[in-house]
């Protein structure tokens, strides 16, 4: 068994990153390096899916601003070293423009440069090692933050979970998507590393089969049981009283507990509610948008038909046909019997109770 | 717009039977002609599902047999004549041994073939011709009556769909599994036919897809408006409001009006249920198999796990994962609003109600 690290920086500020190249998953296991400022590679990595999922994106492109610097590393210009600071990270927003963790992490990275920058100029004295130092030193934290999160998410979740039960998700809220834990997974992966015995279910979830080839090749890495099934077939996994406990990640969520995930997951929801098994969702806090009452004010993003209709190398629909391909859905907080969250579960999924859990 | 002949019988018994090439749907329109007692070539398009569907399985097999004595065409021997008869059949039964109507099929030109040959023995007349002439006439038979069925589950389904409604199908129980309009898709036909508006969206069925290559091309063929989606869409487009109504084919019903169809059939039924859609099974009366009491009894068969993790001309789920493939679910009888026959509508769908309609 592989030890799955999704991001892995070696070294100090002059050091490496490393990415699993997801792309290639799951027939390929390669970690590709970044260094010597090669923050090109990092931006590609990002915008090509190499890397992938919300906190994920964050860490990598927190490192990949180290990555960018290390070209100035001796540079004692302070005002050309911290043009290029200010080079890298708007070339690394413009990575994937519409993922908001690139942004938030950035913005951490801005806010600690600023700071340094402040310091030094009061001080007048410029050290571009120390200003390195401490930008790794965030990133490293941005990372290590994470962790603990997803850590803390997995302890709380896990405990909802019955030993030996069957358990179903949906896309991918694992390891790969996040430091190295995941949200969903976590759960799967805490509950089994103390002692519980799980057989998840992986929905394969078109049309980008993120549960065939990212989760399922995941949990099996972790020497989790698990059994690959088509969308369609969780309803007649339900039925067959196979499932205990659905559990999947969230992109957003709103101020009454109404949640935005991976096209599917309503459906997954729906299935779960008809047989009377419990549906929890598993996210950090930073995934509420408490400006949105409810998911209705959630406009649903439409993607390409090529996804559906030329899904993974050949045409499987007719020419000119016309597709519908939502790339997410809402699930009513009806539906959720609970959020599982770092500081703990939010259940029942009541507007008051979310509030009292973020404020804490 | 083509006019889609799934099976085209062209000439008398020296005729050519015309099969459409399925397994080049969606993006190539073929059809094969087969004639000068070419059976291998209809065993082939049987076996490899270049002609595919209860119904026009057994109508391909039918005309098979009259293509496979045109090489006796002249034989003056009777019994080397009804040998080759003989061998024709049985070969014909072995490329696809599991498929009912194949083996009904047969058995109605075996019927024909004897009664023929009794009347020759007793007259000591035999006319090779004349017995194709009959084979012949029996094929035509089977597949007059097939459209016949079709037609007429058609006007009897169409009057259950509102003008200007959205619905939802299934797999592909269409023209072509069948003489040439269908079950399910007959309903879309003769409702548009004769004037109503539809909005049809098709499930691509995961995981070989026949929604997306033969019921979406179908559809569009037929000038009717269709909109292809993945499976795990259903449920949004529902709670959209765009569903009024679901129509899906059955492999078999039992006794009680439990439906047994193509994997991801329970699923939309559950998911129509929830939201206050009716969902209707539209079959002939040959589809009741009233020695099953209960859907408790149909034994759910596996199929090979390539097709979930190598479905699409490459792997996408990693090595050695263990894979759930059932072929086809059961939907219990609860949540079907009515099932569309020839004769017309069962529903409320309940024993009683299933054996008055059988019985008339």
């Amino acid at each position: 068994m592989k030890k799955v690290e999704t991001i892995h920086w070696d070294g100090g500020a002059d050091g490496t990153l490393w990415l699993i190249d997801q792309t290639l998953l799951p027939t390929e296991y390669t970690q590709i390096p970044f260094s010597d400022g090669n923050v090109e590679g990092v931006w590609e990595a990002i915008h090509s899916l190499r890397v992938r999922g919300a906190p994920a994106i964050g860490i990598a492109a927190a490192y990949g601003v180290v990555i960018g610097l290390q070209s100035v590393l001796e540079e004692m210009d302070m005002e050309k070293f911290f043009h290029r600071f200010a080079e890298v990270t708007d070339y690394l927003a413009s990575s994937r423009p519409t993922a908001v963790n690139l942004f938030w992490a950035l913005d951490r990275m801005k806010d600690v440069a600023a700071q340094v920058r402040k310091l030094m100029e009061i001080t007048s004295s410029f050290h571009p090692r120390e200003v390195m130092n401490r930008l790794l030193a965030e990133a490293i934290a941005i990372h290590e933050e994470d962790r603990e999160i997803c850590r803390s998410i997995g302890k709380y979740g896990a405990e909802l979970l019955p030993d030996g039960a069957g358990v179903l998700t949906h896309c991918n809220a694992g390891g790969l998507a996040t430091a190295d834990y995941g949200t969903a997974l976590a759960t799967f992966f805490w509950a089994t590393e103390h002692g519980k015995k799980l057989h998840i279910y992986a929905d394969e979830t078109r049309p980008l089969l993120q549960g065939a080839r990212l989760t399922a090749w995941e949990l099996q890495q972790h020497g989790i049981p698990v059994t690959l099934i088509c969308d369609n077939m969780a309803a007649q996994v339900m039925r067959e009283g196979k499932i205990q406990a659905v559990v999947v990640g969230a992109d957003r969520i709103t101020a009454n507990g109404d949640t935005a995930n991976k096209i599917g997951t309503y459906s997954a929801a729906c299935l779960a509610h008809l047989h009377g098994i419990p549906f929890y969702v598993a996210a950090p806090k930073s995934t509420f948008d408490l400006t949105l009452a409810t998911g209705d004010q959630i406009p649903i993003e439409q993607r390409k038909p090529e996804e559906v209709t030329h899904g993974f190398g050949r045409q499987t629909a007719p020419d000119g046909i016309e597709v519908y391909n939502p790339a997410f859905d809402v699930t009513p907080a009806k539906y959720i019997a609970g959020i599982i969250t770092e500081k703990g579960v939010i259940s029942p999924v009541t507007k008051e109770n979310i509030r009292k859990m973020l404020e804490d």
